[in-house]
């Protein structure tokens, strides 16, 4: 399997920067996916996600799997059609939603059932279920395996038990993926911070062979420096030659760290939950636009990003906008977090181009 | 005075449609302003609200004298550049929301004490610093009187009272707001549903000589027809040659008889309050997209309507994103609904036009 090609046109250390060749459009990297986690990244439109650079965004088959349910998205053309977004989807498998989420759920060899969050309803998710779901009824473009992700802190013998499920989960999705042309599958190491675990996870999932390899179980408790370490002890045991995914991550400064390791591909809620919160990223860290500094600065977020939320509305206006509980606020700082975050991509793709990615790095961590 | 010159290109019956042109731009009549009630038409960018035809929205001068205040306002650069609505503004004069929101509120001569309905506060509206809010710091191009407004039911000697102070007060707003090139001020006949009364606010108003005349004191619990029966007494008391503005009006079947009975310009908050509750109105009504029906609903909205939401989004797709109480929801629904009333107000004008305005009226009764 290598369903799409994956172009490394330069690196810079461990980083790389290249294009992810699909049917439904390239995706430079690294990339940063948006969360469109129940079919819509929240508060905006496809239009101005994709207009922020957005090759690709990301759906959670928990979220859809239960509303409005798999079948019917399928029946309504699938998810590319039903939320009108024509390039790359990525949905996850399901099974981080159904840890953090769900209630009464109970794990088997056979996979997880649990009730639903919304309505308390009872659901199955297997490796071959989650499979179905991703790949046949949502039509995703890219296919997470099914994994079980503990939250740490853990003992060791539970991160191991559910890092070696994930292994047989992963075969087991895989054998349920079959052979496409125009879908991938991506394998997710697991192993939490623990590097002996993380090696196995790897090792075993390179043999087996996936089109992308995901790094799961980390941005869930561990660390900032914890994660760094885990991903200095794990990026390098991943093929050179395929997509690397960092799930879960993260702020500005976690995603810059790990583009200079080597990951290519990220995804996290962070940009349009803290834009519904009040807060602007900037690299310099969020502007929390409800503080009373901001009542009268007639400045703009940031007037050098091409979007019109960061560049054409005064501070002071969204600070009344996030003062006032308006609507309107919450959709424009999404619109320039979503807007920054995938800038921050593009600066680090020409950084790595040009051999500067290092500098890069030290003045993000020291503005 | 009179400030803005209002043509009339065409009567049908009582109804009439023109242009009312201001400095920042012609205003098409009849008119539909959406509420921009705190410097937003909630949920929607103002690139959004001018493509759906809008030529003006209101503003809420007791909504924005709190909050962010009009002397921050003015420093800001006034309501058209804080909110970047470069068109016509109108505002009203904040003695309908003191009385519909604030606490305390205590009605004088002099004018209005109250305590603001967000943070307690103290405040003062009199017909003089109404006009200063909406004229000099706000810079509305459409300024309302001073008045107040009864609840209906209201016994006659109150409504007469409340009628008689809104003349003494109209009288002081006309004093303080004097002689301008480029605003207009506007009068507000009261008198609830009696028709003495309303002859005798109108005729006192006339005689003073206003810019344009609104109706106010309608739609606070009358009842359709009431409301019907007190504009075909009202409205032949008004100067044929000024624009009427029936204050607050209303659902589309409201608005269709209105313009029939020779109303000019309307206004309502229920186009977007309807989206943010997953209604999106057509001519046959309004559409609730919670209703299960439109579960696996493909077809738009109102394919007809030149707005993406209303055109481009499945009902199925709305109906998700409203159960899962997604802002996109109630942007796309908001969007819709703005849309609509413009389109509506764009084919009275045709109807109007070709003196077909009867037969319209007839099927939006019974469509």
């Amino acid at each position: 399997m290598a369903a799409f090609p994956f172009t490394i046109h330069a690196t810079d250390g461990a980083a790389r920067t290249g294009v992810l060749s699909t049917p439904r459009g390239d995706i430079l990297t690294p990339a940063f996916m948006p969360v469109g986690t129940a079919g819509t990244v929240k508060g905006l439109l496809v239009d101005q996600v994709r207009a922020t650079g957005a090759d690709i965004v990301l759906g959670n088959t928990y979220h859809l799997m239960l509303r409005p349910g798999a079948e019917r998205v399928n029946r309504l053309g699938g998810l590319h059609a039903f939320m009108r977004w024509p390039r790359p989807i990525l949905t996850d498998s399901g099974g981080f939603q159904v840890m953090s989420l769900a209630a009464l759920r109970k794990i088997t060899e056979e996979g997880v059932t649990f009730r639903s969050h919304i309505d308390g309803g009872a659901h199955v998710l297997t490796p071959e279920r989650s499979i179905e779901i991703q790949a046949d009824l949502l039509g995703a473009d890219i296919v997470m395996q099914f994994d079980e992700c503990p939250a740490l802190p853990a003992p060791e013998a539970e991160v191991r038990r559910a890092m070696e499920l994930s292994l047989r989960w992963g075969a087991r999705s895989k054998s349920a993926f079959g052979s496409r042309d125009s879908q991938a599958l991506f394998a997710i190491v697991q192993g939490g911070t623990d590097e002996t675990l993380r090696r196995l996870s790897a090792e075993a999932l390179v043999t087996e062979g996936y089109d992308g390899y995901a790094i799961g179980g980390l941005a869930v408790g561990e660390g900032h420096l914890e994660m760094l370490r885990t991903l200095d002890a794990t990026t390098p045991l991943l093929p050179y030659a395929r997509p690397r995914y960092l799930m879960g991550v993260g702020k500005p400064i976690d995603i810059v760290e790990s583009v200079a390791r080597g990951v290519d591909m990220f995804d996290c809620v962070l940009p349009t939950r803290s834009g519904r919160h009040g807060q602007a990223w900037t690299d310099r860290g969020p502007l929390n636009l409800k503080n009373a500094r901001f009542a009268e600065d007639t400045s703009p977020i940031d007037e050098t990003l091409d979007c019109p939320a960061s560049r054409d509305y005064s501070k002071a206006y969204l600070h009344h906008l996030v003062k006032s509980g308006e609507l309107l606020g919450q959709v424009l700082l999404s619109w320039h977090n979503v807007a920054y975050y995938q800038s921050l991509m593009a600066r680090l793709r020409v950084a790595i181009i040009s051999g500067r990615l290092s500098d890069f790095v030290a003045q993000f961590r020291e503005p």
